[in-house]
């Protein structure tokens, strides 16, 4: 990522200002605000505006409960109920706001979590720059023979680099062209809405994207997910870091009860049960598919022997 | 429930009627249309419209699958595999309508689910019937002492018809009062708005209700849940029989990997690795509070021995 | 409103507080923070948290167009030609929540706006204090007699006075019987969930409520409509005052391209048009609708003569 | 448009099914059901399901008004009053679901509308076809001087035609090379989901769209205007013919109330009400911006003369 002096010079401007404010102020977030964040090579995360903190989902939650902010209930112990029990109202009374340059077909999954709000770059009103992402070259892998959506071994070196030197031929000709057609000086001049269309999908594009604080753990349960792609996976843990930093509590309480939680369906339930009573439990007669099974038995019955 | 000559016609006016359409059909759904199933003592659900059946679901996923409709792949296992995965697009693609008669109380819990149509009764408008909600006298039940949020035993038989005289007796004066006010014959004729501050929430009001069918396994899992208040849980329990005629498979899924479903934290997860490995685990090592480690040991320890 | 001191002191405590943000602070809004102003007779508003100011707006446009936040341009003419346009997204870059207490009639339809965060006091968790909203007797209006869900003349005083005895009486004596369900102490402590539903529509509630921008636009355009219901427009009145000075360049373009705006179908241009050419036009040859021409002629045909 | 002989015969089968249903059919709807419409060079638009006629749209607002379904009032004034006065939620209570083709560039701004269900073709998991947008020659114009982000003049037919090469020359090498990336025959065989970065934003994409009537109209309000980009207004305007025929009524109300209404500001107001007393009025005058006058002085000055 490498920022123009303009951008930079706004960075300091922003990060050097500070006023005064009655809000609740999260100590762990003012350190992130406006800083960008390297992801992927030229895209990053950065944090323009957030409102709460772990102070403030507790407070919510006693509104409901009737019992005023004043209680001397520990907010720790009651932020991990709400997220073990998915009262999930008061985890959306902390919002973000967040400055993100991604690739443009990174945006196009990103953009399926539809409860966000949203100010893309224009391509109908600006020229797109020439910035491109290209994977690292260990990043380049085979489809994956079992997993019908992502990714197997990694390529041979060699041939890895042929596929680089193919992206950034294509990427570099589509991008000249797409100049000859914008240009205004002695070029086609035609509109940018048209041009655009010859740009391919690993352009890098940009946002403004705001999100409550409950909508986002739902991002990044699916995001920062192994199944998720490499790509947006990078945005997704670079996202934990921050989300982390601003509201401690309800992250660990993530970790513990979403991230790292296994959900068991009435015939795990049943066939585990079983096994803790000393007996033997098989594909057969737990009621499981084949891939159910594979997933359950890699989980518990290798844990057990 | 007690329908008036008009509804009664009307509904039978709207089952008799039978047309064709190129539209995928639900035998199962056919059967309930407009057709009004009693909960509690003057409510009804009735299905007003539908879209879409288990065909519909993996045909939308076929979709993103791109293998077409024509694909042998069976419906069952794709539908199982969606709904373990959380795949909850092809769901929303399922849509129906209803008709529901219900305690205002009972409407301010249900109104919670934001993503829903909704055209509720104006009190505004139209003077609402004298139509209240009454408990049988077994469901009439102490202030839990273990859930702060819930019921524990039933009253004393005695107990509880005098709950119910008073119930009936503040409904009855508080709507003599409504009339009062409203009646233009000689008595007050204030606007309907205002007057209808005097009734309590036990009074009926009906709205029809749309929803897709994921929104809707989300309003289920939650309000056909043992938590839920009973009054809600009634009508829960009635979309239930409803939804698995209508989409039996998914309906299948949705108990097997969300009604029947059981969440294991990180932390329990480890204690029943360790449990399987035949150590024993106690609350203090397990990281778990003692809440969680209620809910954990009554589930898995006690079936252990 | 009266304040419990409890209350009084947590407010003060909140108020006296001071932090060092880099965010971008409202300095109007910062006056607002946390005190509570007054509506109806026991009701409030008042500004728990804010994000972004009428800079922010202009920033998330320039975003989009991708022309820096150094750009010159006047943030008052962009923020005025979003509203006009219909440019609705940057407006969604700022957010307020809101502590409201309300009677529970309004609450009813202040939730059929969807698009915001909800945690509203339990009554089944916890106990409903003792205040109902009782209007002011010049308050107390008929039922319209060409308006089918609004308000009419106001009731003769002593009239008025009739009903707020019977509205008044009622209520405590429902009041009463709530108390005497749930106590504990030698009473019959059923659960408050039950309990709850013996309370009239005009007892107060409390809720944390939160918005962006944008939908409290709407919210706004609806409910300080001159057709909405006199207690929730109470509200939005004072809101309009906050919001005033919170985003001051936003606020009064939403005054004049919304809230002053009129909205004239195909019909009305035509008729319009006709009129500037010194034509006379009729309700006959206008394809209006008479509710439509009564419409019409008050804004345009009295302004000619 | 050109459909494979499997899709062909799908389709044939698609439209010969009839079924028996209970629920309210729309005519002019079932004719539209599974017929793909051209749209663009190889895209389309066809029905798959859809929920709801103008009568239902009317039996909703009734369910609101408490007058029952037989009242005799009159559906098309209830309708065109609904519309009017912006009570938007018993539009939402029809639904329509399709099957869309339409080039990835346009797919990114339909998919800004976000209160839809959405199931898109994935290139994570299959690979798409060798099919691009091109324009037509007359469709090649330029970045318009006045409108920043719209087109001006078409290109000159000899500019035009090399413009097109070079999209499709652009295209054609992306497409290949994307080929070679993905395929498993002596080629390099990587993920999908790393391959699709190589292709332009002219390359079609698929997906299931289902949204309800109300979000619909707010859809073709900024879709079908004349300022939306001529590629998604193409699709746009064949949805209207579609929505014309499946709620005759309700269309004829968005054209009269919302497509072809015109907004007056504040300020339009009265300098209209100056006009139509015979007064002058002037830019300087009347508070507004250049842009303002211009758009308003094109609508109503010029009518006057």
């Amino acid at each position: 990522m490498v920022l123009s002096s303009d951008q930079a010079s706004e960075i300091e401007q922003q990060q050097s200002r500070s006023s005064s404010t009655r809000r609740v102020v999260s100590k762990g977030m003012e350190h992130h605000l406006f800083d960008p964040k390297p992801v992927l090579d030229h895209g990053f995360i950065r944090v323009i505006d957030y409102m709460g903190d772990d102070g403030a989902i507790a407070q919510a939650a006693r509104v409901s409960y009737g019992i005023g902010t004043k209680s001397v209930q520990n907010d720790e112990g009651l932020i991990r109920y709400l997220m073990r029990h998915a009262h999930t109202t008061p985890f959306e009374m902390c919002e973000v706001k967040l400055h993100v340059k991604l690739p443009v077909f990174v945006a196009r999954q990103w953009i399926r979590h539809r409860t966000a709000n949203v100010n893309e770059y224009s391509a109908r009103y600006s020229i797109l720059d020439r910035e491109f992402y290209f994977p690292k070259p260990e990043n380049i892998s085979t489809q994956s023979a079992t997993n019908n959506q992502g990714r197997g071994e990694p390529l041979a070196a060699v041939d890895a680099e042929r596929v680089l030197e193919i992206l950034k031929t294509d990427a570099s000709r589509c991008y000249d062209n797409y100049e000859v057609m914008v240009s205004q000086d002695d070029q086609f001049g035609i509109a940018r809405e048209l041009a655009r269309m010859n740009l391919p999908a690993n352009i890098y594009t940009q946002w403004y994207w705001k999100i409550d604080l409950h909508n986002l753990f739902h991002f990044l349960k699916l995001r920062a997910d192994s199944h998720a792609q490499f790509e947006i996976r990078a945005y997704a843990d670079e996202l934990c870091n921050i989300v982390a930093d601003w509201v401690p509590v309800a992250f660990r309480a993530f970790q513990d009860y979403q991230l790292g939680a296994v959900v068991l369906s009435a015939q795990m339930v049943t066939a585990l049960k079983s096994m803790l009573q000393g007996e033997d439990v098989s594909r057969e007669t737990s009621g499981m598919s084949a891939r159910e099974w594979r997933e359950f038995s890699a989980e518990f019955i290798a844990a057990k022997s």
